[in-house]
């Protein structure tokens, strides 16, 4: 299908049959839902052991009783296993309680209020800040500057990360930027892994910036593949060779590993910027959960085990991915109604409508029973000025429920394209 | 033993035979630790059947996979557990993470850079923060204010709460009073219980102040009784009843309770004080973690099942506290060489020296293998004016330990005391 050569004969036949098509689907009365970034009960079960991993020793593996308080940084060998998803040092990273986002925020306030390198580096002492962010993006990301009072500027995602010609202009006209978001591996939502040359760009940017510019890298699927390892190039490596390592701030979690929302977040920054991190934390903890932390090295006791129980993960979710992209393929490929990344990993699958489509699209296919994220909430402040995006998340229905959503789905786009470019 | 009337060769002798008491003290090289408010092994272990209390059952009682993302606001059976705690309703109460602590920093986070009544109410916008501390106190109470650069003015704690008529005094004769930090029930470190006269007049502080002004009611030891529970009147009601609901801010925690560190934390407050403070968490947060909140609501699934829990606490450290307590009444009693509460419940015994004496007493007792909570720890900025104050937590060693330590404590004490009545 390819609207730009259809005669208007044309278009106005494939909007009869679309109706149909659309109408039986409506009268089938689904109920489906592709909106969540959340594990499935499946995968969720995979960890079930957790419970009663312990057996009554709640010692860790240097003797520590992780029933009592302390231990603000975490448990060593959770913060090895942190290390190892990140790429970084034990020494360099912490192991905390059961959110990144929440360790993101704490970063971010910490960045804000209080100043990485003192009080007088405190960003809200210094006028007004903005953060760079490559859309589509994560909205959580995107909250978190709105509730801190940082003002957004985007910058688009090409197929090998941010568009680093741009994000390089930017820092350099714009004194009011603080710092850039980041998902570098299978990133929320188009699952493009940063190629190393952007990585090595990224590490460089701390020389262009103003004193305090963060790079918040959020590396949330890094070890998500669906097949074989995807490799990403090691951020820290890379800074510190640029002799830019206090411009790093790396998160990650097990929320997608063991349960979600009951599990281990990490942080990961240079010496220089630990010591601001423990003060600020230390001052509001009395430490993390250790006897979580415990449950999980128990569970997933290296980087192996790790790798082993990530595999069970992409065992599941695979043939949901290929439903999705499958569907995708057969209906849109050569077409002009729209574009989308073929992703190794993570959770997502992003779909490009024709600009101006993307609302029709989430509207009807709500009225036919299939949730979709709402148009605009990959972009800071809701808003796409292209309206094209629409993120799918095929990880939580069924692989037979994911068939049923993308045919609603082609079929909505089609439809919603045919209309737009009959009314325009 | 009577510094006053004492005459200076009687003071001679009692340093002389005090010191050589002393001496032999040093002799025996102990290494014991009063410091530490924290629970022991044996009362850690009351909670051991956490893990494995599931048995793969991970649903709550509405059903709700509790491995998942969400559910903001807790379990609602954690909820309504906090509630009973803290005599509030589960609609006003939230079960959260492992930290008290932490959610005390971000309702003071949220009071002064965003505001629970819109961005117009954010202290922070006000121009001078102050905070009253009843003193002694909680450190950590003090070090949160310090962090985000509110003052400190401290009133007396007495034998049934905070100096009142100084707490109104100083809110109506200083505009910058944004609040009070309260520990009503077995107060850190007095172990007095505040009386339904103070509860009163405390609710009614809202009339008083100005807008905006909360109370920080960190309830720490509410179901800390040793023997029977002791009453505390319900602030909740008092406030509704004056109609200054929305002053009140009330924490707990099962950190006392099951494992120190892995447990729950509880906050209630007003419907109005809720609406700011959820969006404020929505932001930062993917939700607590539900599976340890659910561990916790089948090994105490409601208030009867507390309060023989808390037994079993009070049964270990009853005997800790008696042996602090017969040290003290044994060695001071009719002497003017201290003073101190005889505390129902609470993990502290706090004595005060003669003024000018409490420093000397932790170097003495540091110098003998005793370590103890340094003097002054429980005044802001770690200034205890009249150098007095020392805070005694028996819960972590053995009672022989604790008879040991107080031995020494009690010698370090007069010998103290004495030195300086010589040197007066």
């Amino acid at each position: 299908m390819n609207l730009e050569n259809a005669s208007h004969e044309q278009l106005r036949q494939w909007e009869a049959q679309l109706s149909a098509d659309y109408e039986a689907i409506v009268a089938r009365k689904l109920s489906l839902d592709l909106t969540r970034g959340k594990p499935s009960a499946e995968q969720l079960s995979l960890a079930d052991a957790l419970d009663g991993i312990l057996k009554g020793n709640y010692k860790s593996a240097d003797g520590t009783d992780t029933r009592n308080y302390g231990g603000g940084d975490g448990l060593p060998e959770a913060r090895a296993l942190g290390a190892a998803i990140l790429g970084t040092s034990q020494a360099e990273t912490l192991a905390q309680g059961n959110s990144s986002l929440t360790l993101m925020f704490q970063c971010l306030l910490n960045a804000v209020q209080f100043g990485f390198n003192g009080p007088d580096s405190a960003w809200g002492k210094q006028g007004k800040m903005t953060f760079i962010c490559p859309v589509p993006g994560y909205d959580r990301h995107f909250t978190l500057c709105e509730q801190l009072g940082i003002d957004m500027v985007t910058v688009p995602m090409g197929t090998d990360g941010p568009d680093m010609d741009r994000v390089e202009a930017l820092i350099q006209q714009d004194p009011s930027i603080r710092g850039i978001w980041c998902v570098p591996k299978y990133s929320n939502p188009t699952g493009v892994i940063y190629s190393d040359a952007v990585v090595s760009r990224i590490a460089q940017l701390g020389k262009l910036a103003q004193p305090g510019f963060k790079i918040f890298w959020d590396n949330a699927y890094a070890v998500h593949d669906l097949g074989e390892p995807q490799p990403l190039a090691n951020i820290m490596d890379a800074c510190k060779a640029a002799g830019t390592e206090d411009t790093i701030l790396q998160f990650a979690s097990t929320s997608k590993i063991t349960h979600a929302g009951a599990g281990i977040a990490f942080v990961a920054m240079s010496e220089q910027n630990l010591k601001s991190f423990r003060a600020f934390l230390g001052a509001q903890s009395i430490g993390p959960d250790k006897v979580n932390q415990l449950r999980h090295m128990r569970l997933i006791a290296n980087a192996d085990q790790l790798a082993t129980h990530m595999q069970a993960h992409a065992a599941i979710l695979q043939p949901r991915f290929d439903a999705v992209l499958t569907a995708l393929d057969s209906a849109f490929t050569g077409s002009d109604l729209g574009q989308w990344e073929t992703p190794a990993g993570g959770y997502f699958v992003s779909f490009d409508t024709r600009p101006g489509c993307a609302k029709a699209v989430v509207k009807l296919a709500a009225d036919a029973g299939v949730k979709l994220t709402p148009a605009g909430a990959t972009f800071p402040y809701g808003k796409d000025p292209q309206d094209a995006n629409i993120r799918i998340a095929p990880s939580v229905p069924s692989v037979a429920e994911v068939v049923g959503a993308m045919e609603v789905f082609v079929t909505c786009v089609k439809l919603a394209s045919v209309r737009q470019k009959l009314a325009s």
